[in-house]
């Protein structure tokens, strides 16, 4: 089975090699940065390409890995003329609907993490949600996604984008309150490394009790000395996720 | 040296047994509530009370481990003929001056970590901030810090709010996110432990890359389509939390 990759960002750099040491053959890397196709060409012993023109007509499988508003525009030109192969893509919050004017076989392949092109991770622990058009098409996919992860589980595109929301909130929202943290420390020249035991342990609590139950802290204890004092601390937008923060935790130890 | 807790809550029910195991002797555990003295008494082999009148008179060491508008009102009785003995607290955002009004020797010992009375923890690898009032009563606050903890810093109490404050992003915000995170899914079907992979990675990154350069997702791509349809999936507070987050992740990056 030939594999055609469109996109070379941080994602397909860590789907692309880990297809490959599944025995996957990637023929081509297809990304408009020539740097970013060669670097993920050479993780898969594959050809870059920066022309749409260029890209295999005989692939069986095109993996679109490629930001949401991109993927749209170069769908009409990509599908064309290729009425046999499987189209995918690996974005949270696009529906598999996007292919269905432009192709016959098509699904979505989304592996939830965050992706950075720096770090190492073991593919076969992302969770990989997976969805397809027909089931003679699903099995392919289905198949495609348990050679390189063993957490596979068939989704809707409308529950994906709900998990999708989730994961905005429970990494790139948790991310962001790490670099409040952190900011916040700088100013008074704390090291950011501080504060990793407690980052750690946070993370490590939920995988033993609810979130919910693993709360602590002035706003769950709802001591409103504390709150009030702490928010006087704060200007501009922190000051304000302050405020709905301690508020949304105080309501939801109410509920 | 003769240890009194005055408090058994979360903080004491791990400081306390760290103390006895590092060799000292904790001879009273003082609570209103008599089942929580009586289980602190019990892992640190010392005496519950539930009355300030019961507290010994000939202890070395007080340490408060209250809540932050619970100790103001306890000090004048507690320290009341106890000139010699040595006072702390262990809160994150309460000046050490707290004491200034009543005690001769005081100080501050402050854990940075989130506890739950569930967990056991590795206190060792608990960063601990110190504050004293004397170089005299700094070396024995030291000393009581690093037989636990070898993490230990000393702090001003000004520097000591804003490490509190930064606490309260990067534990007690991320674990809301996390909360919210769970809840979306909930509303799905789909259970919380699908996120912990996603959960792990992102307070691994850290460790490597700053939150800054760690960032991904739609606000730091500013995917206005994503962002505007996320932001309709949501209602009431988490809503607002989103709108709030977004705009300042995609603030942070044009720094």
């Amino acid at each position: 089975m030939k594999i055609v990759f469109i996109g070379a960002g941080r994602l397909a750099t860590h789907l692309g090699p880990a297809l490959c040491r599944a025995g996957y053959e990637i023929v081509q890397v297809y990304s408009l940065t020539k740097e970013s196709a060669q670097a993920l060409a050479r993780l898969t012993a594959s050809e870059p390409v920066t022309d749409l023109q260029q890209v295999a007509r005989d692939a069986d499988v095109y993996i679109c890995a490629l930001k949401d508003d991109v993927l749209p525009r170069i769908l009409p030109e990509l599908c064309k003329g290729r009425e046999e192969a499987l189209f995918l893509h690996t974005a949270g919050s696009v529906s598999m609907d996007i292919f269905q004017p432009y192709a016959r076989h098509y699904g979505v392949l989304y592996p939830m993490q965050t992706f950075s092109k720096e770090r190492q991770l073991d593919f076969s622990e992302i969770p990989v949600f997976i969805e397809a058009n027909s089931t003679t098409t699903f099995s392919v996919v289905e198949s495609l996604a348990s050679s390189v992860s063993h957490k596979v589980t068939p989704l809707s595109s409308d529950d994906r984008r709900y998990l999708h929301l989730s994961a905005v909130f429970a990494c790139n929202f948790v991310n962001h309150c790490y670099d409040l943290a952190g900011q916040l420390l700088e100013e008074h020249g704390i090291p950011f490394d501080t504060l990793l035991p407690l980052i750690d342990e946070t993370a490590r609590k939920v995988h033993e009790l609810s979130p919910r139950e693993a709360q602590t802290g002035p706003a769950v204890r709802y001591d409103q000395a504390v709150i009030a004092r702490q928010s006087q601390m704060l200007s501009g937008l922190p000051h304000d996720i302050y405020e709905l923060m301690s508020k949304s935790i105080h309501e939801r130890n109410n509920d």
